[in-house]
């Protein structure tokens, strides 16, 4: 019976692995509506100054704001209206000392006033305003620039477009940007034990329902990803070694499920010069990866693992995104074990600041999966942890 | 000038809110290929046992444990191999005293069998094996049911699915899945100061490139609904009555921007009848809630904090979606004042269990957004936290 020689240690595999894989050099111009969730290719710096000008923040009156500073509510200052602006509008009037011009949210500041009066702080009778308190040099104001200064970058490269990110863009007068292509990623499941489609009779007979090509497809498009899906190939060496052949020319990236172990029927990496195959993780060990193919496991949770441990930062790293998992610290409600020398993926409840582990293990438990919301590590040298201790969860 | 009489406390008016919208009774059945990130109308039992019976965990040897109890490295026991099962095969032989039966990974375990012995245990010969070390009853044994039990609710109402949660309803049989429709949610951005196109020279006059309109449709998406864009509208009181008329008519909800302060030219809340218009929350505090119908503000971050205290609820209430927020425990870097009476949305840049406020306010700051990943809320009666205290961020 073959074995695995060596397991190769969880981070060196996956140093191995990343070193192997490059960023996609292709970007794509896309337009603004389309463009969430995608990552930005390179740095976006602004073309212009946001605001472009000095602008009132709020509807009122522009003034100087020295003519103001010896109002009081019981000896109110008077100033004349010599303008009235619209949103949206300009004045051309100056303000010389003793005047204000009337304007709402978002009008330039006409020349010679440095503030602007809240509408409510003024009483207006016929042209001639009563200003009942002072307000101070740049007083609701927003600056020209002060939001975003012409030149300044305002989105990094990897950034993952967000609703907001995409506002920002807007604002600055983008219609469109520039984000990497998304990675088209074949997804082969192999095992003649699988169907498709319900079947009794089947069941009853040793078939299994195939449940990874579903959950794949869905981690690839979560993470960057194009799915691919070739279908549920029968444990033939034939077979499986051209689904192989032809998915790693049509994709940046393989996922072979079904063909990672040693078993007899296990014939994926024979397709593959693999620079590593069985690492420390638990579940998970046998994956393996090279040429852009990772052949794992046949079991749901296993897959998953594995997907988390190794294919999604492969997927990060072909677009460079930035900031992909959202990492929280936890207490963990209960002692945890751990099998030493094994990278343990622990699935965990993460609510409330804590982590509760979601005991059942075994690597054909989906229940497991769908009890969770994210996952602890416990690393090769640890024989677990105790109850209470602060963990890092990464939530999925 | 009219002002608000009354700011009604945020809590309160957010009870009135959720109390004023209904779920949309509608559900749809789709398939499990299109309902990633779909929310689960109703709660889904399993129509099966899984597994279907009790089947090997791993690739080995079917056997009665009590004929390995004896067996050692030095001092082996022999057992004769009577058949040989391929995955997705059955086996019709009974294991009686002293025999085996050889079989893949899933293979249901044949009559008499109790347990099955790991393919690297035993030393083949011919049809005898040599059993180096003893097993357990129901070692290495998935067993009927451990995963899911007939009946048991595997999926519950209003669980936002994820790729594991298809898997599990793929594995069980099923090829779609009952889920809410999706809301729609009008969106009307009004303000004659509005353009949707870069012009210079018209930015120079003081018109305003929009944004609301791309940020709410990309946050209505990311919050279960199917935004509908009904243009921007100018502060014409007639234009503006007639884009809600007809937006409350085909939508489940309906957001206007720019509609909601007492300003001259802000007519959005003369068309509902409002439940609330006026809360404490800062920013974004001239929120207006009526009819299906948000009044909201012009501001970018205005919009997002009344977004995110109010739409984003009143969009979970539509569709009974449970757990739709990422709340994590996080230690605030610096102190954070904040205004008696007011809910102050903090925006802040949440890591490695740190949550630094964006320190930039001002309702006009798209940066802001841009610069963060979740906020806090400070509630009514407190002026502020202290560095170091603990906060809860809930994550965008």
């Amino acid at each position: 019976m073959e074995e695995f020689k060596r397991l190769t240690p969880y981070r060196e595999a996956l140093g191995m692995m990343l070193e192997d894989i490059k960023e996609i050099p292709d970007a794509e111009e896309v337009p603004l509506d389309e463009a969430l969730g995608r990552v930005v290719a390179e740095d976006v710096a602004s073309p212009i100054d946001s605001p472009p000008f000095d602008r009132a923040a709020v509807d009122g009156y522009a003034v100087r704001a020295e003519d103001t500073f010896q109002a009081r509510e019981y000896s109110p200052v008077e100033l004349r209206v010599i303008d009235e602006v619209p949103a949206g509008g300009e004045s051309k009037a100056r303000v010389e000392p003793g005047t204000a011009v009337k304007l709402l949210t978002g009008v330039k500041i006409p020349e010679g006033a440095n503030a602007v009066l809240m509408q409510e702080m003024a009483e207006r009778e016929g042209d001639i305003i009563k200003v009942l308190r002072p307000v101070a040099p740049g007083q609701n104001v927003a600056m020209k620039g002060e939001d975003v200064r012409k030149g300044q970058v305002v989105l990094k490269k990897g950034q993952i477009l967000r609703p907001q990110d995409l506002a920002i863009l807007k604002s600055l007068g983008f219609k469109s940007v520039k984000v990497r292509r998304k990675p088209r990623v074949g997804i082969i499941v192999t095992g003649s034990e699988l169907i498709e489609d319900f079947n009794e009779e089947a069941l009853n007979r040793g078939k299994i329902l195939e449940s990874n090509s579903i959950m794949l497809r869905g981690l690839v498009k979560q993470y960057f990803g194009e799915p691919v899906f070739y279908g549920v190939i029968p444990d033939e060496e034939k077979l499986i070694g051209e689904a192989i052949r032809r998915a790693r020319e049509e994709n940046d990236l393989v996922l072979v499920t079904g063909g990672s172990a040693f078993g007899d029927m296990d014939f994926a990496h024979r397709f593959v010069k693999l620079l590593f195959h069985g690492t420390t993780i638990k579940p998970g060990r046998p994956i393996g990866y090279g040429e852009r193919v990772f052949v794992m496991s046949g079991y749901p949770a296993a897959v998953f693992a594995q997907f988390h441990l190794y294919v999604k930062h492969a997927l990060a790293k072909l677009v460079g995104a930035r900031n992909y998992e959202v990492r929280v610290r936890a207490r963990l409600t209960e002692r945890t074990p751990s099998q030493l020398g094994r990278v343990e993926f622990v699935k965990v409840w993460y609510e409330d600041g804590k982590a509760q582990p979601v005991k059942k293990r075994g690597s054909g438990i989906i229940s497991s999966l769908v009890e969770s919301n994210g996952y602890i590590l416990i690393p090769e040298d640890s024989e677990g942890y105790l109850g209470g201790e602060e963990v890092e969860v990464v939530l999925y």
